[in-house]
């Protein structure tokens, strides 16, 4: 039997729910591709590192970080601590793909471009969820990949698991995409239907700090960042755009009022904050994310609370759009997992 | 360079688009897959069929079809016109792909599946556009074509090229369907709509047949059989359902009227005609085609004219919508052409 190795960069709640989604899928995946895959290094920020050549124990990492069961909330396994660096995990460590979790720089797309590019110059094959690479440097490393040979993944990057990416690649061969538009922000999404149904903006973000989808700094989420950083990596990826964020015609919801949004209610009308990028004449693209007044009969018009919509409109199948209902972590997790599984229908 | 012969059965308005796609992406073909894909049989129910295994002249057999432009509505290509049957073709003619793409008999499947049978005891790859197969016959055919080491691909069959079989087997490996629903009859969606909007029923069928999709006897779609051949399509590859579309509890629109559309909607709600297939637990599944009401806030209730959706829920990834807006004839074109590359990549 074949063995893949995997090192794990970033552990939260994402990268649990892809361990266990992992070990519970471990005999069909030696079944179906007659391959072990193994974790060969987790690196985290605060619970320690793990580094074994033969394999991490995934359920002790697992049960350690579990704190309501009765884990330390830090990795205890004395077999595999390490006292390497991430950095030193991604040029010396022993796997076969490296799985890139660690927290967003919206910002720069950094340390993960450079987790990547230490990657790719070993030869070894990447699977991103962390969409400050694809946002900040997708060209370069996606011919990076190219020139080692090795396989580079990222559909986790936009709408967790929901094929955005695979689905042009797989599923729409031939077609030129010539638009992408979509909701793909949940927390301003959130904030526009509670405002909508007459809540309290203070109020508003309580509920959603509770419910854990506004941050403790919301403004990533307000001021459109995240909003950008996500069109910027579909258009790079779909449409080799070759932007980024900083190009992005960007304005939040932060000068929404409720009057606002009982004007367009007047005409019939919804507030969202719309992500859009078209091809102009002269091949550039342009990438918009803007409040945007949406006709209540319109499709997009219903896509409330955590749910999100990417519409991809190709020379040869006009428009086709892919909604993701009210994700939860597993959604994430299922992201990275089938990438893993592409690569290893690929090697 | 290789080639790769397809036999057209069927060369109605989609056919023809396909033939001009196909025309279209020659050299693009020819680049990517190192392939040259030739036409060697067209068999039509009355413009005459074509054989001829060194390559049909495909524009020339477009051009008389082409009445607008002068063309006779016949092949008049005498190197190339046949007094074959279109089983003969099935039978005997030189090709590697059929492509099965003649008018569906929705209340057995045939001849469609005998053509899909023939091809598959010759060893040739089946394209079908065609649903009554999928619907009456699906795991037959497919057992037919692994035994025989085929290539079946059939993404036509529900909601054109919008990828729906191909995004469950390409871009959601390991996660397994629970259950599937959709918009799928846009005849039926386009009648709810316009008797909601107030018209009048002899005038919505009129204009109906004027735009060209309420067909001269429209009962197939208005009491649900093609709804029902549509959702069986679906359950038969994404679960392995093994049903056949009697088996469907099914009723169409014939009994809404003017006041149940208003009593939905005093209630906040649209009246859709929805499909809908769920395993039970005792592992079959149970296939319904029934006009329902829908809160107007939900996605599907803003699916109208001749948008369609289908919504598919994973164990992994939940519920994922996949929407084609009001699709043209070249949408189904591409189905078939897209199919038609599968088989390049997959030879």
């Amino acid at each position: 039997m074949k063995e893949l190795k995997l090192a794990l960069l970033g552990f939260g709640n994402a990268g649990q729910a892809f361990g266990r989604m992992l070990l519970e899928h471990e005999e069909e995946i030696m079944k179906t591709y007659d391959t072990k895959v193994m974790v060969t290094a987790i690196a985290t920020g605060s619970r320690g590192n793990l580094v074994c050549s033969e394999g991490i124990d995934l359920a002790r990492a697992l049960a350690d970080l579990d704190t309501e069961k009765g884990g330390s909330g830090r990795f205890t396994d004395s077999m595999a601590l390490s006292t390497m660096t991430t950095m030193e995990i991604v040029e010396w460590a022993d796997f076969d793909v490296l799985v890139e979790m660690t927290p967003l720089n919206i910002a720069t797309g950094q340390p993960a471009i450079s987790h990547i590019e230490g990657a790719f110059k070993r030869g070894k094959h990447v699977v991103t969820a962390n969409k400050g690479p694809i946002a900040w440097a997708y060209r370069r490393l996606r011919d990076m990949a190219k020139d080692a040979g090795v396989q580079f993944y990222y559909e986790t990057t936009v709408m967790d698991g929901t094929p955005v990416f695979n689905l042009v690649e797989h599923t729409l061969k031939m077609a030129k995409v010539t638009e992408v538009s979509g909701i793909l922000n949940s927390t301003t999404n959130f904030i526009l239907e509670e405002l909508e149904a007459g809540a309290e903006y203070d109020d508003i973000m309580a509920r959603g700090r509770q419910m854990g989808f506004i941050e403790a700094d919301p403004a990533m989420d307000i001021e459109g960042y995240d909003a950008a950083a996500k069109i910027t990596a579909l258009l790079n990826v779909l449409m080799d755009a070759g932007i980024t964020p900083d190009m992005v015609d960007r304005k939040g919801i932060e000068d929404i009022t409720v009057e606002d949004i009982k004007a367009a209610a007047a005409k019939g009308k919804v507030i969202k904050l719309l992500c859009k990028g078209i091809r102009l004449e002269d091949g550039t693209v342009q990438a918009s994310v803007q409040p945007t007044e949406i006709d209540r009969s319109d499709m997009l018009a219903s896509v409330n609370s955590t749910t999100s919509v990417v519409s991809i409109t190709t020379n040869l199948m006009k428009k086709v759009s892919v909604v993701e209902h009210e994700p939860e972590i597993e959604q994430t997790a299922y992201g990275v997992f089938g990438d893993v599984l592409r690569v290893l229908e690929g090697r």
